[in-house]
C-alpha cells in the first residue's frame, strides 16, 4: 500500500468512460474536498488504493448516459453521491474484524473526474433548492452531521445541542439542529463568534475560557447538552461527558485531539449518557437529508471555490482552517 | 463528609421504627452486599453521610406495617428494595451538574437492620420464585444487567453477548442473557470455567490469552458480539470496542481496572457502536426484571450468606473475589 | 355516577382551600375549555364524579402558598397543569382491565376554580414566553399533539405531515410539525384554508374532495405521509391507512368521527404502517414540550377568551367549532 | 391478470436454466406452502403473473452453481429463499400509492421446481440445525412471526405474549416468545390444546369460552398481554385492543376473520397501544432470524410432507387446518 503523493497529481483529459451492466455515467460539476481527501493523497492512510487513483468522495452532477440494467435514474437527473456506497439502509456492512472503510476516492474510485462511470446504487437525488457547488458538499459533511444527530440522537424540537467546533461537519450540524428546533450552543474561537451566530447559534462560548464546562451549565439552568456533536475526540470525550445531561447523547464524528477517546466512567454511568460512534451514514438516511434540506431551506456553507487545475491550492486551503466547505468546480 | 470506619459498627437492637407518612415498615429478612458497601464504610467515597449511618442498598423483606396514606401495599407482602429510590421510571434524575447518586446507604439511609421505615415507592414485589437470601441479590447486581443488556442494548434471541468477567454483575448478565435467547461468550479465570459454563456459556475464553480478540473473532465467524457487558472498563473500553459487531451495544457499568475509560475511535465510528453509561435502573425495570425471573426460572448465584453479627467477616470475603453474591440474612 | 348538569352549575365564591401534605396552593389565572369538560358536565360520561364537583383540567396559574413538605416549586412560580397526573414518566399508569381515565375534571377535582390545592406534582412550570389564557392551552390539547408526533411518531425534519383537520389538537399539531421542520399537509374546509397556511401549512387540500387520496400521493411524489395525526378516527383510519407512506405513523388521538376505528388491513401490512394510540401524554413529556415552546416560539391559537361568568356561553361556543381554544379568564 | 388454475398445474421436467448475471442456480430441496399460494393458484389474486407461471416462496435448498459476477455464496452452501426480495434492510420498498407487492410466486417467479436461476441477493444461509424440509419454512411464516414479535414489538424476557390462534405464523410465533424468554397464552380449539402446550404455551384458553378477555385478565392480575401476534385480523383486533397490557404491541399479520380490521378506540388510546402492520420482513432479519433458530434450537412444526407430484393433495391439506406447515420434498 502506497501513497499517492501530491507530486503525482495529474490533471490531464482522460477518455469519458463507458457505463457497464447496471452502471451510470455522471458528468461531474463540483466536488468537495474533505480533509481525508488530502490525508489518502498524501499519505495513503493505509488503504489498499488501485493505480491510477482518483481521489474524492463527494461530488454534485448530472445523469448524461445510462448503462445497460440501469433504471434507478434518467438522463438529465441531478444526483450526489453516497460516500459509503456499500450502506443501502438498517445495519452498516462490515464485520468487527474487518470494518466497512469501503468509501469512494479511497478502497473504491473518486470523483474528483470530469465524468465518472460508477454503479447507479452510488447515487441518490440531489436537492432540487441547491446549486451543484452547494449539493455536492452534503454527501460527508452533511451526512455524517445529519445522520449522528437526527438518526442516531433522535434531535427534537427544544433539546439543547452543544457543537464544540466551527468545522465543517460542525457548520452542518449547526444547520441541522435548528432546523429541527433545538436550542444550539457552539463553543469556538472569537473570530467564528459572529458567522456562528448568523447561522443560528443561540449562545456562544469561547473555547478556551476556564470555566467552559460551568457556561454551560449556566446556559442550561444545570441540565446539560441533551446532545453533543463531538468533532474534536481525543480527550475532549470527557469533556462532552461532563457537559451532557442526563440521557444525553454523544455523537463522535470527528478526532482533532486524537484517535483515541477517553472519559470519566463515572458521570457516564450516573447520568445514563449514550456514546454513538459514527461513520457517515446509509444512503436511505442521505435520501431523507436531502429531503430535509429542500423542505428547510438549509443552505451549506461554502469557504471557496477553486476551478479544478487550482487543486493543490484547495488542498492548502484545507489546511489553514476554512470557514465551511472548499469545493472543486469541475465543470467550469 | 466523612467514613464511617469498620471500627465502628454497630451492631446492636435499636428500637423498630414507626413507619411516618406514606411509608412502610420492613422486617428485612436478607441483605446483598456490594462493594459499593464496603467502600462507603471504609471511605465515605465523599458522600453526604447522616449519622448513625445504616449501610446496604439491597433487602429482601416482609411488609409488617403500613404508615398513614400508604397503600401501595398490604402487610405480609414480600417486597425488595430499589436501590436509586427516586428513578421511577423513564429519565433518571439529577442534572448535568448534580448526577443522581442518591442511592440506598450512602445519600439515603441504608437496609443493613432488622427493620426499615421507608417510603413505599421504595420497594417493589419480590419475585414469587425465590427465597429472601435469593431475592435480595436483585436490587443492584442483578438490576444493572438487566437494565443494561435487555432496557438499554435490546438484546435479543440469537445475539451474541460477550461478558469479560465472573463477578456478581456478570454471572447475572449471564442468565440474563441466556434467559433473552442469546448466546454467551464469557472471559474469565481457568477456575471459573466450569461453573461458568453451568451458567450456561457456550463458549469460555481464557482471559489472558493473548489472542482473546482473535479466538472472538473465530468463534463469532468474524461478526464479532452484538452485546458487551463492560464490567472491567479502564482501557479494557478499547478491547470490547475491538470485539464489537457492527451495530453492537457495549454497556458500561463497571470499572475494575480505573475510572477512565478509553478506546481507540477509528472502529467505534466505523462498526456504528453503541456506548450506553449504565448505573443501576428505574423501578419500573426492576419490577419487568422480577417479573422476568419469575418467568424465566432464574435463580442468582450466592457465594456465601453470613449471620448479621459477621458483617466483618462477610466484607472481608468481598475482597477475596467471590464466585456470586454475598448474603447477609439478617432474620436468622 | 351522575350527570353534573348544566343548570346546576353555581359560580359563586367558596373560600380559599388550604394547601395539605405536599400540595401546593395555586391561584388560576386562565383555564382552557376541551369539549371533554363540556360532556362531562351534560353527561358525567360514566365517571365517578365527586360533589360539588369542579370541572377543567387546563389551568395557569400561580403558586401563592406551599403545604408541608412541598419544594417542588417556590411561591411565584407560574405554573400549568398536567391533565393525567399519576403519569410521571415511562410507562402510563393503569392495567388491561382498568385504563388510566385518572384525569383532573374528571376522576380528580378539576379546575375551574379561583384557587386549586393539589399534589405539587400535578404541575409543571408554564412556559416563559406565553401569557396565561396562552399557556393553559398546552396541558390537554398541546401535550397530546407533541406527545403523538414527537415522542411517539419521532416526526423530524423533512418528514411530511398529514393533519385532516382543523381543530384544537390540530393547531398545535401543525405549528409543532413546522417547528420540527417538518413538511404539512392540512385538509380542512375552504374557510380555514388562508388560516392553516399563516399557521405553517405548506398545502391544504379540500377535506371533501373525492380525489383527496390521489392529491396527497400527488403531493409527496406517491410517497405519502410520513405521519398522519388521526383526530377524526372512525373509518377516517382507513384513508389515513391509505395516505401512509412506506413505514408510516398515524396518531390515533380523536374520534369526530366515532369511537369505533376501522382500516382496511392489507395496506397497514404491505407498507409497514405503525399506529400509535394517544390519550394525552406524561409529565416529564409536558416539560419538554414547555421547552419547545419557549425556544421555538411557538404560540397557542386561541379563538376567544371569557371571564368565568359567562362559562355557559363559552362551552356552547365549543359547539359552534371555534378556530382555536377556548379560554376562560379566571383571575380577570 | 388471469388465475392460473389448478386444472393447468403442469409438473413436466424443464431444462435446467442458467444463472445469468449475479444469479445463482439452487437446487431445490424442500418448499413450504402458505395459503396464499394456493389462493394466486386459485385466482391469480390480482398480480400481474408471468406465464407460464410457477408458483411458491419458500425453498430450502442447495447452491450448484454461480452467475458471473456472483459471489455471495459458494458451491455446496445451503440456501433459503427469502419471500420479498427487494427488501434488504431498513426500510421497505414501495410507496404509499404502490406498497411492495413483489414477492416470489407472485410478481416475481416462484420456487415450487427442481431448480431455480435467481439473483443470489434472494438467499439467505439455511441453520445449520434443520433439515430442507424444516428449514423451508422459515421464509414466510417463521420470518413474518419473527419480525412481528422480536423486531418491531420488541419482546424481551418476562413479557407475556398472546397467541389467538394455532396456525403456521402462530406456531412460529410460540416458539419465538418462548426462545426469547416470554410467558405464553395461547388461545385455540380444544383439540390442539397438547399440542400447544408442548410448544411451551403456558396458558390455553379456549378460543370460544364467553369469558376469554376476563380470563386473560385473571391470569396475567389484571396487567394484559404485552404482545398480540394479531393473525386472526377483522374485528377479532378490538378483542386484542381489550387483551392489551398498558403500553402492550399489537401486531397486525393475519385475516382469517377478514381484512378489513376494526376495533374500539378509547381502550387503544387509553392504554398507549400500538399496533404495527406486519407483511414479512426484511433479508437482514431472516438472517437474524436464522441465527436464533441455530442458537435456541427451535424446530419448526411440519405437518406433513408430500413429493412434487402430490402437490394437488398438499394444497387440499392447507384447505384442512394443517397443524403446522406443508411442505413439498422437490428432491425426494
Amino acid at each position: 500500500m502506497d501513497a499517492v503523493g501530491r507530486e503525482h497529481l495529474d490533471l490531464r483529459d482522460v477518455p469519458v468512460p463507458q457505463p457497464g451492466f447496471g452502471e451510470v455515467l455522471v458528468k461531474v460539476a463540483a466536488v468537495a474536498l474533505n480533509y481525508r481527501d488530502k490525508m489518502v493523497v498524501e499519505t495513503g492512510r493505509g488503504l489498499p488504493l488501485r493505480f491510477p487513483f482518483t481521489p474524492g468522495s463527494d461530488l454534485s452532477g448530472e445523469i448524461v448516459a445510462l448503462g445497460e440494467g440501469s433504471s434507478r435514474f434518467a438522463v438529465g437527473d441531478q444526483v450526489i453521491s453516497t460516500p459509503t456506497p456499500d450502506w443501502i439502509d438498517g445495519l452498516r456492512p462490515g464485520t468487527a474484524r474487518t470494518p466497512a472503510y469501503w468509501t469512494l476516492g479511497g478502497f473504491y474510485p473518486g470523483v474528483l473526474a470530469q465524468y465518472v462511470a460508477m454503479p447507479e446504487g452510488w447515487f441518490v437525488r440531489a436537492p432540487s433548492t441547491l446549486e451543484h457547488w452547494q449539493a455536492c458538499t452534503l454527501p460527508v459533511a452533511g451526512l455524517t452531521a445529519w445522520f449522528a444527530l437526527v438518526e442516531r440522537a433522535g434531535v427534537r424540537a427544544g433539546d439543547t445541542v452543544l457543537i464544540p467546533s466551527t468545522g465543517g461537519v460542525a457548520l452542518f450540524g449547526m444547520q441541522i439542529a435548528r432546523a429541527n428546533g433545538a436550542e444550539l450552543i457552539v463553543c469556538g474561537d472569537r473570530e467564528n463568534e459572529a458567522r456562528a451566530r448568523a447561522l443560528g447559534a443561540d449562545h456562544y462560548v469561547l473555547r478556551d475560557r476556564e470555566d467552559l464546562v460551568e457556561e454551560v451549565y449556566r446556559l442550561t439552568d444545570d441540565r446539560g447538552a441533551d446532545h453533543v456533536l463531538e468533532v474534536i475526540g481525543g480527550s475532549h470525550l470527557g469533556r462532552s461527558v461532563e457537559l451532557s445531561a442526563v440521557g444525553g447523547h454523544i455523537c463522535q464524528v470527528g478526532a482533532l485531539d486524537g484517535w483515541d477517546i477517553s472519559a470519566p466512567a463515572i458521570p457516564l454511568m450516573l447520568k445514563d449518557v449514550t456514546i454513538h460512534g459514527i461513520g457517515t451514514g446509509s444512503r436511505t438516511a442521505l435520501e431523507r437529508f436531502v429531503r430535509a434540506v429542500d423542505r428547510t431551506g438549509m443552505t451549506p456553507v461554502v469557504d471557496s471555490r477553486y476551478p479544478l487545475r487550482e487543486l493543490l491550492a484547495a488542498y492548502d486551503h484545507l489546511d489553514r482552517g476554512p470557514f465551511g466547505k472548499v469545493v472543486i468546480d469541475v465543470a467550469s
